[in-house]
C-alpha cells in the first residue's frame, strides 16, 4: 500500500515535470510566432493549450487522491500541496503563452511587432524562455539556488515592460493605437509569465530548504 | 480533538469570507478612484493590499495544518482543497484591484479615463463589483446557482473589453498612445477580475453539488 502510494507520488511529480515542459515549449513557440508573424505556429500554440489544461486537471485529481487515500507525512504533504500550486502556476504560464499567440492570430497580415519595439519584445521572449527552463530544472532537481537567478530575471522583465512603453511612445507611428494596445498587453503577458516562474522557484526553494517538521507553507 | 478540528475548519471558512469581502471592497474603491481620478482613494487600495496578502498567507497555513493535523473526511478534504484555491483567486482579485489603483496613481493630474471611454469602464467596474459580491454570497451560502449569473456577467466582461478597444480607436485623440496602453491594461484587469469570480463560483458549485464520496476536484 505504502509502495503504491509512493508510486503515485512519483507519477504526480513526473506529470508536474511534463506540464513544466509544455509551458516552456508554449512560450518558446509563441515568441517565435510573434517575432516572425508566423500564424501557423501561433495556431499550434493555441491548439496545444488543451493538452496543458488536461494535464493540469489530471494533477488536481492526483493531488486530492494522494491527500485522501493515505495521510501523507509532513514532507509528502508539503510536496503535494506545493505541487497543487505549481500546477496552477504552470497552467497560467500556458494560458499566457496562448494569449501571446492569440494576438498573433488576430493580425491577419504583416508583422505583428513594429521594428522599433522588436528588440525589446525579443528580449522579453528570451528571458521568459530562460525563466521557464530554469524553473523546470529547479523543480526536477529541487534546486533552491535557482530562485536568485529567477529573481534577477524577474527584475529584468519589469524593466523590459517599462521599455516597451517607452518604445511605443518613441517608435510607433502616432496613429497606430491598436498596435500600442497590443504591445501593452504583450509586455504584460511576458511579465506575468515571469512572475509565475518565480513563484515556481519559490515553492521549490521552500521544499528544498524547509525543516522536515515544519508544516507551514 | 474532533471539535477543535471543526472549530479550525469553521475559522478557515470565516477567514475566507473576510478575504472575499476585502477583494470586493478593493475593486469598488479602485473603480471609484479610477472614475473620479481620486489619487487619495487609489492609495487606500494599494495600501490595503498588505491586509489581503496577510490573510491569504494565513489561509495557506490554516489549510496545510488542517490537512496535516487530522486526516479530513471526503467532504472536508474537498472544502479545504477548494478553500486553498479560492484563497488564491481572491488574492489575485485583490492584486488586480491594486493594478487599477496603480494606474490611477501614475497619472499625476487630470482625469485618468477620457470621456469617450468612461461609460464602458464604468460598466466594467459595476460588473466587477457585482461579480465579487455574487461570488462572496455564493461562498457563504454554498449557492451553486450563482455560477449561471456569474457566467453571464463574464460574457458581458469579455464584450466590454472589446468595446474599450473600439472606444479607444473611436474616441481617444490619435496622439495619445499612453492612454491607449493604459486603457488596454485596465480593461484587461477588470476582465481577469471577472474570470477569478467565475472560478470562485465554480468551486462553490462543485462543493454544493458533488456526491459526497467522489473526491475528484
Amino acid at each position: 500500500m505504502r509502495t503504491e502510494y509512493h508510486e503515485k507520488l512519483a507519477q504526480f511529480q513526473q506529470r508536474l515535470g511534463e506540464l513544466a515542459r509544455l509551458a516552456e515549449t508554449a512560450i518558446g513557440q509563441a515568441t517565435q510566432a510573434l517575432l516572425n508573424g508566423d500564424r501557423e505556429l501561433a495556431r499550434t500554440v493555441t491548439g496545444g493549450e488543451s493538452a496543458i489544461m488536461r494535464l493540469h486537471r489530471l494533477l488536481d485529481t492526483d493531488a486530492v487522491n494522494l491527500l485522501a487515500l493515505q495521510q501523507p507525512v509532513a514532507s509528502e504533504l508539503r510536496t503535494v500541496v506545493a505541487g497543487l500550486r505549481m500546477s496552477a502556476d504552470l497552467e497560467r504560464m500556458g494560458a499566457l503563452a496562448r494569449h501571446v499567440a492569440e494576438i498573433v492570430q488576430q493580425h491577419e497580415t504583416g508583422p505583428v511587432v513594429p521594428d522599433g519595439v522588436r528588440p525589446t519584445l525579443a528580449a522579453m521572449g528570451e528571458v521568459a524562455g530562460r525563466m521557464a527552463a530554469d524553473a523546470r530544472k529547479a523543480m526536477a532537481a529541487r534546486d533552491a539556488t535557482a530562485l536568485r537567478r529567477l529573481d534577477r530575471d524577474d527584475d529584468e522583465m519589469d524593466r523590459l515592460e517599462a521599455v516597451v512603453r517607452q518604445d511605443v511612445l518613441a517608435e510607433v507611428p502616432p496613429a497606430n493605437l491598436r498596435t500600442a494596445m497590443d504591445l501593452a498587453l504583450l509586455a504584460r503577458f511576458y511579465e506575468r509569465f515571469g512572475d509565475h516562474a518565480v513563484s515556481l522557484a519559490k515553492r521549490v526553494a521552500y521544499l528544498a530548504e524547509h525543516p522536515a517538521q515544519d508544516l507551514t507553507v
